[in-house]
């Protein structure tokens, strides 16, 4: 089967969510029931984090390739679980070490608590995802898992050691493949290990699970230009006040033959930042950014024209949709 | 066969040391191969601690049950690197919540990078010691080192959020266990699972090792009041002037008939913390914290009673001896 994407027919969020939405409350349930610390101050804090835990499309993801290649349900669950849990534990962190004070409307564990107990906290959920992942019985996931939290790591490492700086294009593919589309990726191919399908298809998996990452964090990196706040549930500019450069900015500078040194001067400067934020969102690079994101989202859905399709694929594919069309 | 502590018959380091010495040397090479970032900056800075990772008591104890149960090499070697690395990365953590600048004479991670790199090299570590867990093969090995990370983290948050306070003694028993003692009974019962042995025998062999970490952790509580700071490579009464409330801090109050609030405000003076710490330095409460400590370690050895003895479990009781005789 083949599926292109079409700019003009927009997805909804429940055209998928719907297809998965008992299942993503059984997996929010045994979220819900290992993170819990027996600690007044900390379980609230950390139900919240739950509670208002977004899309929970790196689960869905697990759910309905699980569901389309015949995995066991409850090893599924689980390790839909751990993939939701292992992105909260970086969530974590990642709020800790942006300063961030709140994530989609709801303030941040290290604006409630010393920072040494958050730290603390976000070790205690990679803990438990690990546990989660270990409750498969299968030592391909469970190594799935502990590649992807060093891709990841190594990620946030290169994020947080090259803020306000202009480097190679590539290294920004190589810091969002390890920030978000690494976990993507695990999220497809523990369904297939759980399948256990052929390698041939466990790869197809994996790449789908890849480019729909990749799209999914250039979309974000557009839409952080783009959208307004209360859509995005952080303010826009965000990463460009933080100091990170996203592929809008690749595009913009390129198309505009501007200098990287004075763009990073203007982003450096309180006077100009705003203007440098209005000066990307209004020229035609966060539309280029999301045609790329469409490019990567086809490579994905092509990967997959090998596979045994049934219904449940269906149901991705409109997640995949909703990726290439989400609030813009 | 039956071991007795004698207080008058110190072992040295060597006895133990010199058995695992070029074993420990594969864990070491093994360890540093995963930490490798591909990062000038915090490669050199991991590279150091891993270099000054002190007695490698963990992993030997690991080496030394693989040894006697006939736990295949290869996979003893990467639980062993699990095991060290694992606490490699707990201390990374620590030592920035501690705001410590230097362990064993060398400067932490945390003393020269900014906070998030800090937090993203521990998680790296604890990542890759996920990965090397992994490559047993084994997903009771895998249960066992998310298990115990878990304990961890809950043992650091408990201590964490209990600063400055005098809790149940019972409370500093979980502390600790969480803290040390978990760690020392995986780096036993792995091997204990590599060799495949019966569930009781295993069960022993984690009795040996909780108790050894659980003394372990005492005879470090007591040392802390009264060795010296080249000794111990961290100034004497570290611990009260973070506020962290010891075992011999228990005796000494019980003792004298002190008021808990009384000693907290003592400690809690820049002026009279030190003399604080002198008081409970000259008093019989440290030496009555090494006897409890011989205590667990006698318990420990006892669990032993039962497994079969070989030529590695005489080692192991030189490790045990080390640990109740240890520099003081």
């Amino acid at each position: 089967m083949s599926v292109t994407f079409q700019n003009n027919v927009p997805a909804t969020k429940l055209d998928w969510l719907s297809a998965v939405k008992e299942d993503l409350e059984r997996v929010t349930e045994k979220i819900r029931t290992v993170s819990f610390l027996d600690n007044e101050l900390l379980d609230g804090a950390v139900n919240m984090i739950i509670a208002g835990g977004g899309k929970r499309m790196r689960p869905a993801i697990t759910l309905l390739v699980g569901r389309a290649v015949g995995a066991d349900y409850d090893k599924t669950i689980s390790v839909a679980a751990s993939i939701e849990l292992l992105h909260t534990a970086t969530l974590v962190h990642d709020d800790l070490i942006d300063g961030a004070q709140e994530r989609r409307g709801i303030r941040t564990l290290h604006s409630k608590l010393p920072m040494g107990v958050t730290v603390l906290t976000g070790d205690f959920l990679f803990a438990q995802s690990a546990a989660l992942a270990s409750e498969a019985e299968n030592v391909e996931i469970v190594q799935t898992f502990s590649r992807t939290l060093v891709e990841i790591c190594k990620g946030e490492i290169l994020q947080a050691q090259t803020r306000w700086q202009i480097r190679p294009r590539e290294e920004y593919n190589r810091r969002i493949y390890g920030k978000t589309a690494a976990l993507f990726e695990a999220a497809a191919v523990s369904a297939a290990i759980l399948g256990d399908l052929p390698q041939v298809h466990r790869e197809a998996y994996a790449t789908f699970g890849r480019e729909l990452g990749m799209a999914f964090q250039i979309v974000d990196d557009a839409l952080d230009f783009v959208s307004d706040t209360r859509k995005l549930g952080k303010p826009a500019g965000h990463d460009l006040q933080h100091g990170i450069i996203t592929l809008p900015v690749f595009y913009y500078l390129e198309d505009n033959d501007l200098s990287p040194d004075d763009f990073l001067d203007q982003i450096q400067s309180e006077d100009t930042i705003d203007d440098a934020v209005l000066a990307v969102r209004d020229s035609g690079a966060p539309r280029k950014a999301l045609e790329e994101a469409r490019q990567y989202l086809q490579r994905g859905v092509d990967a997959l024209d090998i596979v045994d399709w049934s219904e449940p694929l269906d149901d991705l594919m409109a997640l995949t949709q909703y990726v290439a069309t989400r609030d813009y």
